[in-house]
């Protein structure tokens, strides 16, 4: 299937994983039925973790997420989303062990992702950016430092600036063709809001994607994360946050880049100071003089109770976008962009 | 779903769990796509015991096994039947672990399995026996003697004869009212080969079940095993068989008793005497003085290789019904009761 739209509708490619891709995916679907997540596919912590050490399994962890955003069956999805509470199965989502079972049984991680969607009533298509078992890899070439693994990653508080760190992965990944296809087909790109270092970095160096990005005729936005990841990016800016993005990509391709302007109420301020949580500042003077179009909007969401993310022991931002408000930003400046021309 | 059928053709009910009514299934619905498979429930062992041991679940594997004989989707067939080989989850069937979750999710067994049904398109209607979580004991009252857990029956060599034991549940099962409206809407009630300790006594003993078989208007037929059970029905010839099946509904309920009158070939004997099988005698003499009719034929498939139980570390034997023969025999006999009425 390299072929991942239909004609005659507007084709939405979501690059990304987890939860930030989940909303977005969750709330664009009330846009158009053309939708495509490229997911990032370097995840082994957790649920996920267990399954590639002890399986060899390609990480089922995003791509469950993203098939349950754009899932039409309530009931099947809650069952994807399961997690046993106690017992051998102790904190494994179901629907990563369906994705793996599958993996087995079809031999191929492609079709595994496939039957899952029929299963799954899935509306649109989910795309594992890469069909090769890589690990992600972060280096500091100037002091020789180097951070081997998803999680480790994920959990570490940077001694050294990361934006000087080259992040790989290791062996080599090829991009997955219909994930090439996807970029290059689509109408809109949306790079969702995600973690910089450990899930929209590690999609856009694999070797094609960012070529392709830089090739396609899409329209490319770019959603900013919300908040500061503590240890990683505190004090990044949003176009600190765009640069980041356009270096993984190697070059200039974001159209726009969306960010959130709203200030936050006194009783929301004090729940993210209790969290540790700094809101991604604007740094409008500085956005000004790039060649994307930043464009503030309200996006702040209610404060998410409890957590859906695929790493159990680590406590993620409870913080959360208006996903309905950012997705209808996304399609009010494509119709705009597209009247424009 | 009190309505296990649909109107205006041959309503069968297929009565056992394990592989036996998987294979009859299998065969029989090429024959009508009007199918009701009520199950065993009291399994305890492998894969099952230890989701009904760590997660209060109901036993997912007979009923997986009568699910899967049912599936129209091949692929998603060899999914639910798939064990992992290795790690965490050795020795699980998937099929499980989806029924498991699913009654999780659900809250309820009886819509666990309606969902799977939908998963794996099935034609017909898989019915637990009883929808309470019940273990299965055996007792010798004159003796003293108790044996309790289906697995460690299964496992026994029986000190002293099962026939003046008695099985029940414990605690005491109320039946499915589901399978108890199969039982009486059916046209044919199969009674299919199996553990008579094991598998269709613990069945047939359900409050209201026997009842049930006995008030019914369906043809009701029992398809003898093709060997004897080592340590259990040793020297057990086809009547004995046929009286355990109606002493555990408690009356003479039978209208028909298919057995197996092949010889088989001189290779094939030699198969079963290294196993120690030793194929069930036909006592022709008895069995014309039953009230019910006893109908030999050449039923002796080719000798599986592997097995598909759900209990790993126990060896099953190996001898197989040609599935296809029975169920032409069981559908003939059916058209030629109805023919004669």
């Amino acid at each position: 299937m390299n072929d991942p739209f239909t004609p005659n509708e507007i084709k939405i490619a979501v690059i990304g994983g987890g939860t930030g891709s989940f909303t977005l995916l969750s709330a664009l679907k009330n846009h158009t039925r053309q939708l495509a997540a490229v997911v990032n596919m370097v995840d082994d912590g957790g649920s996920t973790g267990v399954l590639r050490d002890e399986l060899g399994a390609l990480p089922p962890g995003d791509v469950r997420q993203c098939l349950v955003a754009l899932s039409d069956s309530p009931k099947i999805r809650d069952l994807f989303n399961y997690r046993f509470d106690e017992g051998t199965f102790q904190g494994h989502a179901f629907g990563n062990l369906l994705l793996t079972a599958l993996e087995k049984v079809t031999g191929n991680f492609s079709e595994a992702v496939e039957t899952a969607s029929e299963i799954l009533r899935v509306n649109g298509v989910v795309i594992p950016a890469t069909l090769d078992n890589v690990r992600l890899k972060m280096e500091w070439p100037e002091v020789s430092t180097i951070l081997h693994g998803e999680r480790v990653i994920d959990a570490d508080f940077f001694k050294y600036d990361p934006r000087r760190a080259t992040l790989s992965l290791t062996p080599s990944a090829a991009a997955n063709p219909t994930a090439l296809a996807a970029i290059s087909q689509a109408d809109l790109i949306v790079i969702s809001p995600g973690d910089l270092y450990t899930s929209l970095g590690p999609l856009l160096v694999i070797d094609g994607v960012g070529e392709a990005l830089q090739k396609t005729d899409a329209t490319i936005m770019y959603v900013s994360n919300l908040v500061t990841k503590q240890g990683q990016t505190a004090g990044f800016c949003v176009s600190d946050h765009a640069a980041e993005i356009e270096r993984f990509i190697g070059g200039d391709a974001l159209d726009y880049v969306l960010y959130n302007k709203q200030v936050p109420t006194h009783e929301l301020a004090q729940r993210y100071k209790e969290e540790n949580a700094f809101l991604v500042e604007v740094d409008t003077d500085v956005l000004q003089t790039k060649k994307y179009k930043a464009i503030g909007g309200d996006f702040l969401g209610a404060v998410a109770e409890g957590h859906d993310s695929d790493v159990l022991p680590v406590t993620r931002s409870l913080i959360r976008h208006d996903s309905d408000a950012v997705a209808r930003a996304i399609m009010d400046l494509y119709a705009n962009s597209q009247a424009g021309q």
